[in-house]
């Protein structure tokens, strides 16, 4: 019997799911899953194209699915894996969820809640960043490349 | 014949319509409309609790309508009047928006986007502020006698 690892990569490996998922229908790709109990109760990736809608990004999409799934609008209990750094609306939204951690893949210069004093993120929220950094990476260089 | 003089106050008072419809069902009472060519194109009131979604913020509800009735994710040529300054992520979503102008009530000096360094706003955004200044704070005041 195959004993499985519940640990940052196993997850990180599924928010990267989504990110090809997104990558597939050209959109910039980035996927998310939340977790909660080492289960996941809700995974997105990127919909901005798609949707027509700048607010469609994987993290909002994931914590709106996430508090539906759970019946609250809390996710105190829950980590996020994302394959990109959360850009400041995302950070924004995830303060108001109160989110326990967040797992990042690839850092964003440009865009990320990183480059925005004070933090935008809740007090209590943990941050892990670099998990599956190359990987996550390459695959937002890959689609830039593509589309240029 | 009536004429109707399309200006900031005008339309404020239609976000504050939006507000009160909030307030009259327990949500935090901010409400927000934008506008085209003078034309409301969306209106919204925030509905955190009623939808159990921490992203359901008046902005981001009249951005997602919005770009739905004008069949194009961005907001170049609309204004969002918001009785409350926006927080971070509703900032962040109107800087991917590169909505035009946004006209506020009252200000939010706990949670407004303002407390953040740099502006995560647009650079191409003009803002008015304090557009019944009044009227906006004094509701979100009575919010919050009310349930405390």
């Amino acid at each position: 019997m195959q004993t499985v690892n519940f640990n940052d990569n196993y997850f990180m490996k599924e928010a990267l799911k989504e990110a090809r998922e997104a990558f597939s229908k050209d959109e910039v790709p980035v996927g998310a899953v939340v977790v909660s109990n080492n289960k996941i109760i809700a995974r997105s990736h990127n919909l901005t194209e798609t949707l027509n809608d700048v607010t469609a990004h994987a993290e909002i999409l994931a914590i709106t699915s996430a508090a539906e799934n759970l019946g609250g609008k809390y996710l105190t209990n829950c980590t996020l894996y994302v394959t990109l750094e959360p850009c400041i609306m995302c950070a924004g939204a995830l303060q108001w969820s109160q989110i326990s951690k967040i797992v990042i893949g690839a850092p964003d210069p440009k865009r990320g809640y990183s480059n925005f004093t004070p933090s935008p993120l809740h007090p209590k929220t943990s941050i892990t960043t670099g998990i599956m950094e190359t990987e996550c990476s390459e695959l937002i260089k890959e689609f830039f490349k593509r589309i240029r």
